[in-house]
């Protein structure tokens, strides 16, 4: 299953409004086929393991990261009826899929088909690989991860602005990877006005993945069209599929909550202080990425701005550190929204 | 010697002028005695262990985290002496004594007795824990250690000042440990004035180690006495000794360079923003403890005020994080100026 979840992070951010899903097939402790959830959100993970392992999958047994589906689209079958025709003896799964169209149906039909079943492997491991998918099916949003890169006092800048660089090479290539597995990066108005970021995933072999570029403004921005309007199942049908730099989509939301519209189920934060200041106070962050550089500014700018807090108090036991890293002399810390957290 | 170095450990902080030394004597593989200077900086620790030893310390190997002492005091005879007469066998020194009386004579003296000496043994770690003995006679004032408790964005308090609190009860023992490993605490007078801190250290069985209080302030404060202009030796005489909660001593000094006044070979900087500014503009911050709890303040008080920094580029390369450990859900990082930056 550990490899399953490898595969799914493949495609993380470049799925939606379909799950990241990864699958192993295995006959005689051999691997006969892997497969992911390929870029747009098909073919699904199971079709390719199968395709990829051909006769060899009869007899084996295949380790899913979410419950096949069992649902027939215009754009495929469903998994749940490969995997029996195939001949598969065996299916472990992670995790259930909330879909309606599937939600137990997937696991009934192998039942019913005389496949042994196994669910609940490594469940924790693929929400969090599937965090933008099940965060879309629960509240209806993407997933927000908040970026925060700050010197060791919490500053992002100095007094007049100046902020390249505070972290050192390797957490900005992190950072940019970070981007690659994200639909949408969001800035607020003013950094979009002043700093002019260009967004993009500036690593070698990834510059086509370069996500959806989202301005937070409560005027419309002048080159970026607002979103579309959600259609009638609550999606905004424009994808980020990957284009030249020239014809990058931008578009302009004016309220947080309006991430609800974008085409896109994981969201990236860049800033500046008052665009993350408003995601925290709407309760809208996930998960923050905080790169921290072995350095002191002083006086300078803050990383957010206010968060309506009145009691200390309030304050504790809201995130929970879920990862750490050394990224050169800087440091790398992910923290996780705790469960006990209203959402 | 890393049982000497923990030994030198018990009286950090306690023994200004003097080092704060271990000792350790082998015998046929068994420890045979163990000293390290006692509060005041007298006895010395080969003196207490070879009074421990007694006539075990015949034909033993003694481990010592500083070069044993070639002058006699009225407050005690030479330890290179003493350990001659006990009949040591074989000396292990960490560090060399760069007190102009000793400087090479106290191992000179071993040598001509037909004692069989090696240095530069855990030299680094000796140097760290004698680090205020050592910045006294390098650079003629105390090791500073800064601390600092801050949210994950660097807030030290709510916009009204409020903070508690901010770290978990773990830290704020830590750093009432740390307290106890210093001569002198020092504060900003707003912080004084404002916050009415007792700076004691509130452990059980340790009550007795609170330190000296300094507070500084460009005005003489009321209730405490400028401190003393240095005796012709650049030293202060008073002594940071254990007194009851209503004796405790505070002093006064008005520019972090009269730290150098103090009779205290450690100091403790606890804030607020300004202060530690000032000491950080000053490049007068050896050591910085960094307490970190795992929330988000936005708008509140910075940790720190304006360091006068006008490019990024200069902040880089100054600190290195020594040593890392979780206190609960805090996190204590403790950043150490490297040796290229400035002294």
């Amino acid at each position: 299953m550990g490899a399953a979840l490898a595969l799914a992070e493949r495609t993380r951010g470049r799925t939606a409004p379909n799950p990241n899903v990864g699958c192993i097939l295995v006959a005689d402790d051999r691997v006969v086929g892997r497969g992911w959830t390929q870029p747009g959100g098909r073919p699904h993970a199971e079709a390719k393991a199968l395709a990829a392992a051909g006769a060899a999958a009869r007899g084996a047994t295949a380790y899913v990261t979410l419950e096949p589906c069992a649902h027939v689209s215009p754009r495929g079958p469903a998994c749940a009826d490969l995997l029996v025709a195939a001949g598969i003896a065996r299916v472990v799964v992670a995790l259930g899929d909330p879909d309606p169209r599937t939600d137990g149906a997937g696991i009934a039909r192998l039942h019913d088909a005389g496949i042994a079943v196994a669910t609940g492997v490594r469940a924790e491991d693929a929400a969090r690989s599937m965090a933008g998918f099940l965060t879309r099916r629960r509240l209806a949003r993407p997933f927000v991860t908040l970026k925060l890169a700050t010197s060791l006092d919490g500053r992002i800048a100095l007094p007049d602005g100046s902020s390249r660089w505070i972290t050192g090479a390797g957490a900005r290539a992190h950072a940019h990877l970070e981007r690659s597995r994200h639909e949408a990066i969001l800035v607020g108005r003013g950094t979009w006005e002043t700093d002019r970021p260009s967004l993009d995933v500036r690593l070698p072999g990834l510059e086509e993945r370069s996500p959806l570029r989202v301005i937070l403004s409560s005027r419309p921005h002048p080159s970026a069209p607002a979103a579309l309007p959600p259609s009638p199942d609550g999606r905004g049908k424009r994808r980020a599929a990957p284009k030249g730099e020239g014809e990058r989509e931008t578009v302009s939301i004016d309220s947080p909550a309006a991430i609800a519209t974008l085409p896109a189920d994981h969201i990236l934060v860049e800033g500046g202080a008052a665009t993350a200041a408003a995601f925290l106070r709407a309760d809208l962050v996930d998960r923050l990425l905080l790169y921290r550089a072995p350095i002191l500014i002083g006086a300078g700018k803050a990383a957010l701005g206010d968060l309506g807090i009145a009691d200390l108090g309030t304050t504790h036991g809201r995130w929970l550190l879920h990862d750490a890293r050394d990224l050169g002399t800087d440091r790398l810390e992910v923290y996780e929204r705790t469960p006990c957290s209203p959402a």
